[in-house]
């Protein structure tokens, strides 16, 4: 098989961490470029990064020298975590340079001629990539992306009712991890023996994203799913793992039997990071918990439960990610291996 | 000043400490009986009781020697939290031999003759107290009692919305402290880098219990209030305050400076326990948070913030209340206080 | 290769679930049989036991009907967690009735006769399996244990410095993970937020078995190494992975090259589980880390750093191993693969 | 009573806001001038400072606008917490310029004409000051110290054990809490679930420091104690309260009553900010603990506990102190006030 070359935005921050460990060992990916700022270029991996995952650094990057975050670099399509500040415009480079960008900046996530994708909902999204390269004068190049980690965490459940049974509207209160604020991130002291109601610019990406994910493409441009949601976010004391307490309208209500189903049986994908199942639902009344479920289906599976009747809307759950694996690192990989799947990367 | 003298039920758990803790130095009450379970009866409070608050033992209580519990007891009124289990047929007994009951525990909460209070809301509910007597046959005791702590981190500012301008629905996602658990309570293998998307029993109280509050008294029963509220509880790691992620709709919609302005105006008494203001609305964007804001007003304050429009229903907010004062022991004493304030207690 | 049959007592508790766990695919071992309380024997196990450790249960042993504590049960060796109370009684009924027992517990860790194994420190007191069953009129069943976590949190270096230059005084002080006192275990009331400088019983078994494990076979009788232990034992808010803070003065003093030498480079055994590195030292001044190096080997490396020249004894370390791995459920794994590799299992 | 006008240097620091706690409505103290950073200059303290101690800012505060760090400012003292980066060049233009400063920094900690004070146990170290402004050219300005917040954690138990018995030797192990780092300080991805071995510069201060304190003034200079300290320290996941753990050798041993009793007779001064009990020393086993006792005395009173004979040195305890009151901003001011007692301030 094929393995493509593969560089790292940012390499050297806790979400870059996360893709050269998902990378280890990658039957599709080899790891050739590892970017990050200024500080670091020059110096081999071991030392420009402060390894903060449980687990050694992986052998495979320890002598790979970093270099600065601009094009050209030895790989034939990117990873990009960089932070928001930097990545409109160093994205755009890559690209124009020829690079696949696959990008977990939120950035370009709602530039209308750009994916937002999670693979098990719109793969048909790609379509998009073609007018973006027309748009923007790209060649070869192009971007993609996928959603903020906390909307990753209810919308494939809210992607099973839609298809169903068509969703009206949707309260969404999420408790998030701290490490989605990256490292050093959240202080000690605001997080210890406390939760944080506010996480700047949170809420307005997450009542917005998840309508264009689970819009259609319409062959030019993606139709937004026809509903509302309105999100509270907190931050609390947990090292990974976003949860989701959810309660949802539908435009056709069912039984509890059959939503159960609906969320069961909505398919995972056949690419290497799939898991068995997209979604887990579970029946115990004292899950998902963040330390005992973020890791099922090596962090790709999404788990709901406490699913029941709601006494406003129809229905309420508890829906968890894992915030920095399939909310982010390990998105970006399942798009890449998306992109080869369909043919996007030659 | 008359000194009522008054026991305390139940008085080596977590909130029996925190009614020894507010009753020290009490212009209006004195500590006269003790008593807890029979494997504490006979001895001294000073070895009956693993003290758990900060701060140490109080001194004036080291000596008292506990007692059964059972009527008699040396007091005029006992303070109960007991657990459930016991609690029923144990308060009954002391309301039926004279004993005002001032109870903190969840048994006769929506009892039709029994006063779920919140002073500031609803003291017109004290009229049951009488109609409690007759139909009960007790003679001059009776029972009152608080909310739920879940309840009470809410409950204020929806009172206040719903004086002004009508309760239609309620959505709230309560993250509550660790102390709501009693101790020992929640393991720390469980909450440590973790969330309990349940707690046994709460949605329940949670959902039914602001109905009574904000019900008004008809002369014989409680009008319940007419709105409806779906409640998911969460368990987070917090030692002491309960935060509510809330969304309301409004039967009379409003600016949000007036919205504002009726909950920072809700009036406070002026009972000892009393805090200057029983809800403080914030502006910082990151507040109310447990750790910084429960303490507000003695504890006795509810701090509410990120008061915003919702996108779907009229109004979002983050509401904060400090579980075991406010919510449980301050509770109580309050009630006390508005009971000698009514000429409840002789 | 032969696979031994092989039961858990105490299957349902935290080190029993680490025992299902680290037995899953083992080449050389099968379980066959759980045991546990009465309360749960007769149900199976995905019932009887409230799973407790990150990832789900393995599949393998969902449907086994867990069995009443006593033989028969139906397995060739049995690995015991068993509470100190019931753990004496009940792992010689086993040991009379002709199985190995492989126990966890401390009943019999000081026992003269019995074996308290690290297996790359002291195989050879498997010696005294024979003497003990001559001793105790077992006919082929016998009794080997492992030390106390917090033991093995600072044996190993301290047996690589025994070794080659004599160990005189030995200072530690641990902080141990909260995963050490099982489940319920620490009320999160106490730990959150706090320290705990006392745990039972701690102390004396700390400053006792590493003499016995350094100790040398006589024959007939173990000899006690020639050191003194101080131990002051601290519970902190981790989850798993014990850290001891240690000063060592040694017989024969050396540079500090060679103490590092003499820990990096003690051996390993070719056992199933062993880890790659018995010891592993490492430089960075801010390593070992319980939640960064727990893993390491699986679990089963001992984690050194910090090791520095002191300036009242000879020298300073800190040393951290994964409690419930190396220090309790992979520690009876290894001890039970030394068994067959030293040919005690037929 | 005459109040003395004082000035806090690094005012919106975390330990400037325990100052700014500490000195509202203290008898002898007005805070007339607020200094920080060029960043704060010129705001309102309410505006500059984003208060993070639990409770509000105090009112008195909120209005007063920030100054840059540098003389002129309006007062007789300044408190300084400065980072020690600018801490020694800035504490000296004040003093030269005329100001008593009260210094938490450790730049002059160990210069041999600037007192290291804990009241109680050295303020004859006073008589630096005149040999102070002799040697370096200071008018009626001078800087005196307070020691490390990990050395007073022990050195209250070691003076009393070293005026009685003689101390020889001492092993210390700390376990310090996050607010000893400042704000933001630690990231809570570095210490949940987690403790770190390492704090930069830590060990070599809290090794040289306490035998300063002890240290006896001949007139001229201090005769340092006569003793060695080996310190591990420890972070861990505790917000305020700094824990060690202690062996001692002594040079005259004597009984477990009459060391208890010396810890425990250890007189503490009349100061307004002195604590009924300078060292408190508690039988329960489970104590001391941070967040139970850390505020004893309002946060000045050292806790003792566990303490024992020990089988290598003569005895073993563990000890306690508040970090940020007793161990920074609580020891300037208690300074401040022995300075007026002493007659320093005029």
């Amino acid at each position: 098989m094929k393995k493509y070359r593969v560089g790292i935005l940012g390499a050297t921050g806790t979400v870059g961490q996360r893709f050269v460990q998902l990378l280890e060992n990658h039957p599709q990916f080899e790891v050739t470029a590892l970017a990050a700022s200024d500080r670091s270029a020059g110096k081999p991996f071991s030392q420009a990064c402060a390894w903060k995952l449980a687990g050694a650094m992986p052998d495979y990057v320890k002598e790979i020298v970093v270099q600065p975050i601009e094009p050209p670099l030895d790989c034939e399509l990117v990873f990009s975590s960089l932070p928001s500040g930097v990545a409109r415009e160093t994205e755009e480079a890559f690209a124009r340079a020829g690079y696949a960008v696959i990008s977990n900046s939120s950035s370009y996530r709602m530039d209308e001629d750009v994916p937002l994708l999670i693979p098990e909902i719109n793969s048909q999204h790609l379509g998009l990539i073609e007018i973006q390269q027309r748009k923007r004068g790209f060649g070869k190049g192009f971007i993609i992306t996928n959603p903020n980690c906390a909307v990753v965490s209810f919308a494939p459940p809210l992607a099973a009712l839609d298809r169903k049974f068509g969703v009206e509207s949707v309260f969404v209160t999420t408790l998030q991890a701290i490490s989605g604020a990256g490292y050093p991130g959240v202080s000690s002291f605001d997080i210890t023996d406390n939760v944080l109601p506010y996480i700047a610019g949170e809420e307005p990406k997450v009542e917005i994203e998840s309508q264009k994910i689970l819009g259609r493409f319409n062959g030019e441009t993606i139709d937004k799913a026809n509903f509302t949601v309105s999100a509270q976010c907190f931050r609390v004391h947990v090292i990974d793992g976003h949860t989701a307490s959810v309660r949802v309208k539908l435009r056709r209500t069912s039984t509890l039997e059959n939503v159960f189903e609906a969320m069961k049986s909505f398919p995972s994908l056949n690419l290497y990071s799939s898991p068995k199942h997209f979604i887990d639902v579970c029946d115990e009344p004292s899950r998902p918990q963040p330390r005992l479920d973020r890791d099922t289906g090596k962090g790709m599976t999404i788990t709901v439960g406490r699913l029941f009747p709601d006494n406003i809307f129809d229905y309420r759950f508890v829906s968890l990610s894992h915030n920095t694996v399939r909310g982010a690192a390990g998105a970006a990989v399942l798009n890449a291996e998306l992109l080869i799947d369909k043919g996007f990367l030659k």
